[in-house]
């Protein structure tokens, strides 16, 4: 590395540090990309993987190929492990990092509010080995159905729980609910997957909290209709080996749980010594900046910052991309001695909009005033997300396996695959 | 199950299995087909997914999906155990299927020649879980080789050593020096991917010796062209953590060592009580019954049954599905009293060619007496094969893929899944 020029390292290639590394024009300065994974995940359609109807490959494309023609980004696979604020170093197993200026693009981790115990009966959804291993662990539970004698066991076998009623647990309800009723109807001889008992749990009183009650009240209804069965106001006590309980008292036996409740910032961030909120972001300046470290940044999933309504920006990926092309501005703008970092501006977040999808048609959408449900909703959601996809190849693939979809009520990737895939239990 | 209708038991959804189950015509029978995967795969292009040309679903396909519409055949996800000949019973842990015809279509697994202790060091290339583990592992040397200070190192990061060269080994051979010289050139920052090197071993004289010596030289000539080094007349002494031995004396240091050298019928085969080869095939009658039991068939890589010349039938696709139909056929005329056991006709084995892919344009194939090498034998084998992929979805998707990769000398599914990942070592 040649240590004349300045380094910039950003850590995490999800869309706030990809977004960095395609927008920092700077060419007189290095920047080194650090992710544990090869992989750039495109996380909204992660869902998709974990309920069969997209293969791993068509939402993931190996970061190199991605930046190949950045020709001063360095791509590189590692674990880190911690920072040296003092000697502008990051850490990782048998090394370490120099910085200029350092970018925390980090993410997020799945939350279980304190009950770390609950995450070996209860999968969380933020990785593909996540979604391959929710996405077996449905199939597989639906072949030992078709193999068992009980009626209890297949009815434990075919109930599928899903906690958390935000956007991830109501895609998933839906997308498990038209697997069940469309996709596996037909290939079994014994059991009847439209029997399958998809039940989607939330804790508050309505479904998506972030959309007005109008459009809450039509995802349930649209739920419901698809055969999903929506409680809300109701938190879960306890879950173990395939079961939970809940705060009014009710046992459910399920095979199949999916924690999709809560979310928290990386916990790397705890070794940054600096103050978190309760969800380990970091309390960042109005320019995104560290207290103290205007030399450190933290943008997407793991930073703490207010709107101009003083409500915390929301951890969705527009953000996380607008954060990107802030940081990469003002550190251009350092480089080059245009601002100090007193005079830097601060971060402003401008709401494109939520969308949520439900099923087949089916999907809701806020954008400014304008509230939209239904087909022309879900189309909007199609059309966007192909938009954003990364990639010529992943968007004709994503397309087609769609389009197909669509038309057939097949799903191409119903695979099961992995060596803990047991088919004795 | 109604015992009053016969029961036919087909083991293995293979080409053979599947095959039967798709052309047994009786619909006074059930059928139940059991596999220890939910899916079907399509085998000759299982070295495409471990050099990350395609993804696991595009090349696999639900079992249960491909026979929906075969309202008489039920599929069973299970791990068999034994069989009970007597008693006419399939054994698996906590139960037994009993059977009036049994057709054993159990295909073959990776074979070390005595020596399994290679298997740790050596990966097979058999199930979709090995191509996967293959393909994580070769995308992670490279990115080691990225991360690493020593030239040593890089150099042993950077070999991929593949042994065996029938057609499995050498289309790997081909995919792996592509994969290095092509589609990962532009995306690395301190290692030149196009230094990668690619060593293929083979023992015998020469490269496909189920192949004329013309198209072996072709086929050599061709990889040579491509980068790889070919060894043939040279055997594997030992194998260890990262290296290997030759007869030559050689000593080779690598990190990516793949076994393509031998294949043998499944183990099951040893519980049947029946005489072996030394591959582990059954020595099966000329209407391809075991001796002394005309109710149970052995199809596929799993039997050994001579054609007109007096050679083996070969372990290919074509004559697996050859096989079933002529057992579908007998178990036919049985059932409705046609032919006895003594009158049943000889099985034939009708040779249609065999081809090998070696890479981009290039092939061999041998039909009957026309042989063909190059750009037109590979436009061959490229429409054979799409055409014979199972289910409209994946060959759309295949070629669409395929395409793609030609024209750009990209790959989408350069992905590392998997647990074991470990980007520190």
């Amino acid at each position: 590395m040649k240590k004349n020029r300045p380094q910039v390292v950003v850590l995490g290639a999800g869309f706030g540090g990809l977004a960095f590394c395609q927008s920092f024009s700077c060419h007189d300065a290095d920047v080194t990309l650090v992710d544990r994974q090869n992989h750039h995940l495109f996380q909204p359609l992660l869902y998709q993987v974990a309920t069969a109807g997209l293969s791993a490959p068509e939402i993931a494309q190996p970061i190199r190929s991605i930046l190949r023609d950045k020709r001063n980004v360095t791509v590189l696979l590692r674990d880190v492990t911690g920072f040296d604020l003092a000697r502008r170093e990051v850490q990782f197993a048998g090394g370490a990092l120099p910085y200029d200026y350092l970018v925390l693009a980090l993410g997020g981790v799945t939350s279980y509010f304190g009950h770390p115990e609950w995450e070996q009966f209860a999968h969380g959804l933020k990785s593909l080995d996540d979604a391959l291993r929710i996405r077996g662990q449905i199939l597989l539970t639906f072949e030992l159905a078709e193999n068992s004698a009980s009626e209890t066991e297949k009815k434990r076998l075919m109930t599928i729980v899903v906690v958390g009623g935000g956007p991830t647990g109501v895609e998933l309800a839906g997308a498990f609910a038209e697997l069940a009723t469309h996709v596996l109807k037909r290939d079994f001889r014994r059991i009847d997957p439209r029997q399958a008992h998809v039940i989607l749990i939330e804790a508050g009183p309505r479904l998506l909290p972030q959309f007005s009650e109008r459009l809450s009240a039509k995802a349930a209804a649209q739920l419901t209709k698809m055969g999903v069965d929506v409680r809300t106001g109701v938190s879960v006590k306890n879950i173990g080996e395939g079961f939970l309980e809940l705060s009014d008292g009710t046992r459910l036996e399920s095979a199949n749980i999916i924690w999709a409740a809560g979310v928290a910032a990386n916990p790397l961030t705890q070794k940054l010594g600096v103050a978190l909120d309760r969800a380990g972001r970091v309390k960042v300046n109005p320019d995104l900046s560290l207290p103290e470290h205007p030399e450190i940044f933290a943008i997407g999933d793991l930073a703490l910052v207010m709107d101009e309504h003083n409500k915390p920006v929301p951890g969705v990926s527009p953000a996380a991309m607008q954060m990107a092309h802030h940081v990469a501005r003002i550190i251009h703008d350092d480089l080059h001695g245009l601002t100090g970092p007193k005079a830097r501006p601060p971060f402003k977040y401008w709401d494109k909009g939520t969308m949520a999808t439900i099923g087949r048609a089916a999907a809701v959408a806020q954008i400014g005033r304008l509230q939209l449900s239904g087909w022309l909703a879900w189309v909007s959601w199609l059309l966007i997300h192909l938009l954003f996809l990364i990639g010529f190849r992943n968007k004709a693939a994503v397309l087609l396996q769609w389009t197909y979809s669509y038309f057939t009520y097949k799903r191409g990737s119903r695979i099961i695959t992995g060596a803990d895939r047991n088919c004795s239990r």
